[in-house]
């Protein structure tokens, strides 16, 4: 399964003035949905030597279990840990022999991973779905940061937090996801006892990673703050949970309360089995845990207040540290060291992005358009932009809204959905792609500008991701935030940002912050507002404006009319044909949810 | 360019009980934007036994001068009035060939025509771009129904009709349009005085074509209400017109007025000359002219009050019978006689229809589409249909508004512009194209509760025209309206509505209600609604409300807004890629233009 490991530029082989013998390297990982993705960097410079990919043999159990067959309900995705482990066997040898790099030169490495992703073990750190009398229990595998089958206990969550005013709730911009930890916690306790009663401990996937590399289980700052509702070094109360169901009362306590890690510190050192199959030298740093879209913000060198750094891929992450703290509406979240020790770390996030664009081209653009495209030599994403700014600001009369997978900031509400307004005979398809191009943009505009209402000040956007290849798209983000993109320099962030954390937590560099000076790289103000873009997309977006807060804030609820008449529509219907509806219709839910998601901020385009 | 003329079922060389000698026919010609189509039809029962359609030379004159190569602005839209008569020429003789039928036999002929297109004549008729010296002037061409170029002129009638309390603005629904007599008539003065001095006929082409034929100029009641503004015996004062123009105070008396000839009346007998162009007996009688919409009704049997008949094609026009004068807020107009002589005739209209189906099919539907509905040997839109309708009602969350090409009832509106709300990215391009099946029928049941509103109750709906034939979308007016649907029998609905006319003129009937029963046909409630799917709808059209009111009536104005950005954008762009841009932007409002047409509603799909 391991894909081919891919040599880059900078070649170990070539003669080193400095003296080959003084090198370091360390080794980043990153774990998205479908694989895992190791890269070799070296400590110097953060040079990236080589990388290789592993995709995950089960990838996202979202149908049936394996081993039993059983048909999950819908909503449901878990995973299997040792495909994890299997990332560790292939992807980091792969890397480690097209880099040329001598093993034991490597002197540490570090890890992100999806999130919210959950592992309930024994004491040991052992799945429970590795355990044979649990093998045939859904709930005894890794519910993935896109399993969105906890809706009714994070509503309850939600509800009651507010009524009891918890102090906790706007460090989460109101709202606490189905996705994260306390959610996830309470549909197991729920709906599977007795492997609730044997998970002795709740553990994010980003930690379990670390635990099986070291030995030693260590909670990182960043998915305790921002999924495990860890505020001010507290987690919500006892008397909290007991209002949730009784049989709760004690599950931070006896299932989350872990020592917590500072990102960048050392989580431990590679133990024997771990350096079998990493091929690594035993007792080389280990990381303390991150998640994807956080540690990207090292790679493209975003550690001051102001920073923003957005992964756009798939869905966008934007990331950012402030010297304060603020309650942002319609934030992600906010986290004492959550990004870089010492500084809040503040996330927002768009639920689509890419997966706009790309639902776009699967589904609205006809066969002459790729046909065109395939003559031009280009992607179908690259000529109907490239079509489409052909045409100045405004002049195809267009103005949409990015909600086709729910909107996660500033409005967090997975029930909204798409809107373009202004078609007529004549809007030609890379219009209407231009107008979801630029909808993603004013989407960005209106988290940047509660950010800074708030007292958050953006100072710089940085960008990362997939989406970084389109020019034009780039370039509307800087028109239509007035503000000048950097972009990040490597086309593997994450891992990158990994690594940096590999090489502080083995010494190399004091802090994350002097790390990522030397080893990150972005480059700066790559695209600069052009004032009279800027002007005219300035009355687009107030007209964005008028359609977010109408459909977004109550005006017209129809959205989530829409959405119920869905589901209703869905369930009510019966008979052959209308079964065969209705499994359709599963998927399709099951499809958006895969898309709101919080993590996973999308690498790829 | 005859095509090929099609003989029809019901062969007059079968023996005729009744003895053939006894049989009489009728022929009517239906002008079209493009082309004119004859039908040979039996008095007896409106048995249609030949057809041919005769397309115009010159067809629709919106770019260049025929002649000189004149460039034409925007918005511009004419016809070379030889081209009509080469229909008479060619069509008429052919249907009369394919039908077997022996000339003769043939006792009338009747015409009806798109609407408003006006003809510039001197006193006898001679259409002013036939004299030498006005050859070069495009002025002195027909102007065609779609021709958009007097916007300001209609602008500036509506502002002065609206502050005088004009006391015949309400029977058009508050607006009078572009399109018609007066404000094509004001343009004509304002841009060539020297065409405008000559003009001694205002003519509408459906009245041209009867005096053609007959030799006698009367104009008919219909085209003199829509679109002359001809209402209770009076066309809008000298004060009034002074007003726009002291110049255009005398263009109703010394232009306009006319004898009125009322729908099914005799206006002449045809000539040698025409007898000759159509092979038909000099003699026979000629009808009275008529629109292309409104002639349909007799042919669907649809003369009593409260029967409306809806022509659904490219767009629809709504024409219905009622038995007193009501001020229905945006209906196109009331006219005594109007469709039938001694009642009142209402006409209401839908912008858009099948345009916008089109639209969706060439710009919205990926390539899987096209070959699935290829493999399953169906249309696309066929099969779009089909997949769409397996869901049941609501199941895909879309609701739509159904304006791409403005709205021309009830909101009287064309700068409006097409919305879809609901979009997911497990949306389906058969499911945007059903929301957008459901939008027309919403915007028909506006129309209908509009009438019903003003005290003109809807009884029964019975749809003509080409969409016919996609029988989900049939049902689901049916479900929407919660009226059963009549189904007009025949094809060619209006030239069948202009053979009726002619029997009436021939005074093979007494009138055109006897005619309709005897010669018209319809099927009876080919669709009646289920109550569940009707439910269902109703929480849709409640949707839909709320999205035209918002949109349509003030509460955002945003359209209004996209438009002028689209054409401040269009303008302001320069630079050899920007001409591009602006030479296809006025293509564009060219294109919206035709489509907002209130006449051609649409015989095809």
């Amino acid at each position: 399964m391991a894909e081919t490991a891919i040599p880059s530029d900078p070649s170990p082989a070539a003669p080193d003035p400095a003296g080959a013998s003084a090198e370091t390297y360390v080794v980043g990982v990153d774990y998205g949905t479908l694989s895992g993705r190791a890269v070799v960097v070296r400590v110097r410079d953060g040079a990236e030597l080589a990388s290789a990919t592993f995709e995950y043999p089960h990838a996202v159990v979202d149908r049936t279990l394996p081993g039993t067959g059983e048909r999950l309900p819908a909503d449901w995705a878990l995973q299997v840990p040792s495909d994890y482990v299997d990332v560790l066997k292939n992807a980091v040898p792969e890397a480690l022999r097209a880099s040329g790099v001598d093993p034991a030169a490597v002197v540490g490495i570090g890890t992100d991973f999806t999130a919210c992703t959950m592992v309930p073990t024994t004491a040991d750190g052992t799945p429970l779905n590795e355990l044979d009398r649990f093998a045939d229990r859904p709930h005894a595998f890794v519910k993935l940061w896109r399993h969105h089958a906890a809706q009714g206990q994070a509503d309850r969550i939600n509800e009651l937090a507010a009524s009891r005013g918890e102090s906790w709730l706007p460090r989460y911009g109101g709202l606490i996801s189905s996705e994260w930890e306390f959610a996830k916690g309470l549909q197991l306790l729920e709906e599977d006892p007795e492997v609730y009663a044997a998970t002795e401990h709740w553990v994010e996937a980003a930690d379990w990673i670390v635990w099986q590399l070291s030995g030693r289980y260590v909670r990182n700052a960043c998915t305790a703050g921002y999924k495990g509702i860890y505020q001010d070094g507290e987690y919500p109360s006892r008397e909290f949970l007991a209002a949730l169901n009784p049989d709760f009362a004690d599950f931070a306590e006896t299932k989350v309360v872990h020592e917590i890690g500072a990102l960048g510190d050392v989580a431990g050192t590679l133990r024997a089995e771990a350096a079998g199959w990493t091929g690594l030298p035993e007792g080389i740093a280990v990381a303390v845990g991150n998640v994807d879209a956080h540690v990207t913000a090292p790679a493209a060198k975003a550690t001051q207040p102001g920073q923003m750094v957005a992964i756009m891929g798939t869905s966008t992450c934007h990331v950012m540290n402030g010297d304060k703290l603020a309650e942002v509406p319609g934030m992600c979240g906010v986290v004492d060291g959550g990004i870089v020790d010492g500084l809040y770390g503040y996330e927002a996030g768009q639920s689509g992005v890419g997966d706009i664009f790309a639902w776009y081209v699967k589904n609205q653009v006809p066969q002459s358009s790729v046909d065109a495209a395939a003559a031009a030599g280009k992607s179908v994403h690259q000529h109907l932009t490239d079509l489409a700014y052909e045409q100045p600001v405004g002049a195809h009369g267009l103005v949409a809204l990015d909600w086709h997978s729910g909107n996660r900031s500033v409005l967090v509400d997975h029930e909204l959905s798409g809107v373009i307004v202004g078609q007529t005979l004549s809007t030609t398809p890379e219009e209407g792609y231009r107008a979801l191009l630029e909808a993603t943009a004013f989407g960005t505009r209106r988290i940047v500008q509660a950010f800074e209402e708030s007292g958050v000040p953006v100072t710089e956007f940085i960008a990362a991701g997939g989406l970084l290849k389109n020019a034009h798209l780039m370039q509307t983000y800087s028109d239509v935030l007035r503000l000048p993109i950097s972009t990040i320099t490597s086309e593997q962030g994450p891992a990158l940002g990994s690594a940096i954390h590999a090489a502080v937590a083995a010494g190399a560099y004091p802090d994350i912050r002097s790390a990522a000076e030397a080893m990150g790289s972005v480059d700066r103000a790559t695209y600069v507002p052009d004032e009279a873009a800027a002007d005219a997309y300035d009355a687009l977006y107030a007209e964005y404006l008028l359609l977010h807060d109408w459909f977004g804030r109550g005006g017209n609820d129809v959205m989530h009319r829409l959405r119920a008449m869905r589901r209703e529509a869905t369930r009510a219907s019966s008979g052959p044909s209308a079964n065969a509806e209705s499994a359709r219709g599963t998927d399709a839910l099951e499809q958006d949810a895969t898309a709101s998601a919080t993590s996973d901020a999308g690498v790829t385009a």
